[in-house]
């Protein structure tokens, strides 16, 4: 099932060296010795949680299917435009986040304010719509840099 | 949206007098003076919330999806079996159950483990596929019961 | 700090073998060949994680306190008596209860409410407070009963 | 109780205008007519909430009792240098984010992460402990944000 998430997560516009790229970023202050190598393991590594495969599958079949008009409105409205109030991909987004413990949260709250890197291109978007991409992609980045702080300060 | 939210749980076969039942079965013992009434204005104030009405139109989508064959494959599988593994169900009704403060955890718990009243005619349909709705109700229950709490506890 | 954690459980009455053997009674309906020694195994693993051992640590120091009435009024009233709407406890119960993922969730809720063998001792204890520790005894529970389930169903 | 709380968050050195401030930094972009007075009075709805409450005394207790020697080693160590794999100062600010809903979260993670005005001084406090402290201040003011962005939205 890995293979297949990270072909959805190709066929959506992410590589897993986008994601890398958010990780090594964001740990690089803390860890100036962490090579891209280990940043790509890291978010491989991520992947291999049932819990996180299935989260992505079902977030992305959600944008999908709002992109299409396969949902029914009001929820596909919610969904395309990605309404202030709608709470439903940060809460699928922490069932990813928390795989490596609450350490991730902060940085999930972050990379989800701040976009850097793939996560703006997702965003800002013209055609697709990303709701769920960006903070799944947000999450794993975050899942992956709780998991480094562990091997290091384990 | 209130009233799309509850029609689709109609449609889906949840009326709100079953989840009301729930909440009084699971409140009798603390509160005898409870009435059939209060449990369900209360069922009706926890569908008030925003969060609360986003999340079942979320989950029904996808229950409906898999039902209709719109997921694709291993997704639709997944759902279609309520995998053992497969957690987004749980995580969603998360976001319900918590509306009223972590109280409600316990009772979701129990009440997605027991299974009363509507739950487990949702969990044994012949041929619908219900793996979102009954946590999401089991959700809507244990918030009306922390509300409840809250309510005669303050 | 494994063997910290073990002793402090020991010191407030709880032994590995009672929180196997919640396991064990919860799991065994699911898996019938279900030994005591793999349950006893897996709680064990539980409690390698440091996310695990940190939050029953702050968990017993809590009750501890309460008890020695080092805590301050209101707060070592409220958690003395255990205070229907004080939720605290169930939200650090559920930093152990996930680290295996939200399918601990429901079995975590069960116990909690249900409060089978050691459970019930401490929550019924007539001199200690145990309001966090049996929280988290059934946070470990549950997890230890979703890290059985991976285990089969992978 | 609110009396009791807002007192304690003073002598602990944080006043309420304090993470108003933070509030009105981080919703001016989207809401440019904001009052550091509408921050204020939101500030203070957050902290009605009996579940933030509990939550504020428990952590104030925590970091008071590592301030002055009262918890064990190695909790006491853990808690005084904020170890970086110590997650339960997140696990128990989530409480009190999600209050309005999981739209807090984001907001929560980037207070956490860049720790402006009040989080800042707390942090780098050279004598007293805020391990708990900074996460509860920065959910207070992350569950403020989100009880305006529904204000406005809905």
């Amino acid at each position: 099932m890995k293979d297949i998430v990270i072909r959805k997560l190709s066929e959506r516009g992410v590589e897993l060296v986008d994601i890398a790229a958010i990780v090594s970023e964001l740990q690089k202050p803390y860890h100036p010795g962490l090579t891209p190598e280990v940043s790509l393991s890291t978010v491989l590594a991520v992947l291999d949680k049932r819990e996180v495969q299935h989260t992505i599958l079902v977030g992305i079949a959600l944008d999908t299917m709002a992109e299409q008009g396969f949902l029914e409105d009001p929820l596909c409205a919610i969904v395309s435009e990605d309404e202030p109030l709608f709470g439903v991909d940060e809460i699928l987004a922490l069932g990813i986040t928390n795989v490596y413990g609450t350490i991730g949260l902060t940085n999930f709250g972050y990379l989800d304010k701040v976009k850097p890197g793939i996560l703006r291109l997702l965003n800002n978007h013209p055609t697709q719509v990303h709701t769920f991409l960006d903070d799944l992609v947000a999450g794993v980045a975050a899942a992956a840099s709780a998991r480094i702080a562990h091997n290091i300060f384990k």
